[in-house]
């Protein structure tokens, strides 16, 4: 099946990035000795917290919807997401002159309604453990005549989120230090393969690894089993942006390829990594974009010790009081 | 007198960047229509909060440490600091191979005081309403020989602080935004005195104003009267990295022929900052390091609205308990 895929190559990626230029802002690359010493490598860590609408999302969504053609602006697009893909797709949409409607989980951070709100788009919220996102949002699709825009298993939303990659990769040759490891969160894989199809051309000795909960560990099982497995249903786990049933389709054949195995944290360790990253980077990172530093920091294989190992920390779209809580050592 | 000063210069500011090379990160300019629409104006916002130490105070420290001679190495330095450039001091004298004693206020934040010892800095801890840390210091450094780092009024330092000036003028040409104005923290005056040499040349047009707690406006004050003016003895503000008793003599030297004049912001407004910065820029910011985007926010002059206009946010380095307290607004 997976030769019947069209997946994106770096070509895409380069060809997204050009779509991006205005909009999307590189995030630095930071570090810190006592994180080193935690972890027992030396970690770069790429803060796309830091980035436009608080996560890496506006990547990808800026590639889809720049492609969208004139005369299907007006009726807009149509997504689902947790939160940060939410936010990332209303602002492009607002740059973009087109109106958008992101179907919410009725329990998502109030941070990340409010961020979509602020963007001008409309949200419908659903019930995260009843109905189906997948099919609210493709009935409002097929309703308005709008341009469903998935929030990871799409060719132009693996390119665009890869950007992050090139950045990555550049950077870190720019400082010297090509990295002999890259941690990534995974939830439906658009980013970490975006980000490892961009290593693979330019630092193709780099290894890619993703970073998931412990209780939706579906990436690590999939890679190591060669096939699709999903989480067992209603899971829970506080890293609300990566709570993805499974694997998708496009980004588990690129990752067969592209990635070296799946790494693991749990809440407590994730908690951890929230508040180091407070510490000594002075960065806020939320519970889902702080998965790979907790992996780095508490769970990192023995072959990957004393090596320099990337990590991204992929959004700071947390709520004022439960962060307050994380960092004052109460949540 | 100020013609018997030796000043730094813009080529003071550019040999203080090569010999900070490889340490000093360069932070990002970051922003957000939010925060645009509360200032009434476009602001572009340099983190310098996620530099190496997390603050600007390593870019000084290393222009000064790395000129001292190698017959001076072995007896190091000593430097008197509420914390932020002690920190500084801290990590490039470590980097260099020196000693460092760090003279601190017994209430610095705890935080700061661990980020010293972490570098294997000495810390000797006075009472910041008693003793003169001018005297102890001097005192120490006459007893091992070691050279004496003042934190803002010296020729090095300030060229060394002006580093982020030339940072930041680079990158808000490169943004294709030349800045009408830009607002910097002013404590004894080191940074924005540097930062205004490196705008004085690259950047000429770009007026360059002071932000201060309201209870501590010696540098407002001092600048309209033209003559230095000191705080009352006494006073106090949250802020505490930018208490200093009045304006340096180098530094208000500089100040009369660099700046336009004093923004004042109170504690209430810094706490807001510090709010906002946490929500729409997901950065730590201490609260001396947010109190020109507390002015830039709140107390913005009618002559910089609709303008496009610079600010620092300084230093990140903040006890977890008092952040989470300022953040979910118990504090």
């Amino acid at each position: 099946m997976t030769d019947m895929l069209k997946l994106p190559s770096f070509e895409d990626v380069l060809a997204a990035e050009a779509r991006q230029r205005g909009v999307v802002r590189e995030t630095p690359v930071l570090s810190h000795p006592a994180l080193d010493e935690m972890a027992g490598a030396e970690l770069l860590i790429k803060a796309e917290c830091l980035q436009v609408t608080g996560s890496f999302k506006i990547r990808g969504a800026m590639n889809r919807l720049a492609q969208i053609p004139p005369e299907g602006k007006a009726a807009g697009v149509v997504a689902f997401s947790s939160g940060n893909h939410a936010q990332g797709v209303a602002r492009a949409a607002r740059l973009l002159g087109m109106p958008a409607l992101i179907v919410m989980p009725a329990d998502a951070p109030q941070v990340k309604v409010d961020g979509v709100i602020a963007d001008g788009g409309e949200v419908y919220l659903y019930d995260r453990n009843g109905e189906s996102r997948e099919e609210i949002s493709a009935r409002l699709a097929a309703e308005r005549g709008a341009v469903l825009v998935p929030s990871y298993d799409d060719f132009d939303i693996i390119a665009g989120q890869g950007t992050a990659g090139l950045e990555f990769a550049r950077q870190a040759e720019a400082m010297g230090k090509q990295l002999d490891h890259l941690i990534c969160c995974a939830g439906g894989g658009g980013l970490i393969n975006g980000v490892a199809l961009a290593f693979e051309r330019l630092s193709p000795a780099t290894k890619i690894w993703t970073a998931e909960p412990e209780t939706h560990d579906d990436w690590a099982r999939s890679l190591e089993a060669g096939e699709i497995l999903a989480n067992a249903p209603g899971t829970r786990s506080i890293c609300d942006a990566i709570l993805t049933p499974q694997p998708g389709n496009l980004t588990f054949a690129l990752g067969q390829r592209l990635l070296s195995g799946g790494l693991r944290a749990s809440d407590e360790e994730v908690l951890h990594a929230m508040r180091m990253a407070f510490r000594y980077l002075r960065i806020v990172g939320e519970p889902g974009g702080c998965v790979a530093l907790a992996a780095a920091l508490k769970r990192l294989p023995h072959g990957l010790k004393g090596k320099r190992v990337g990590v991204l920390v992929t959004g700071g779209n947390v709520d004022p009081a439960q962060y307050a809580a994380i960092i004052a050592g109460t949540a």
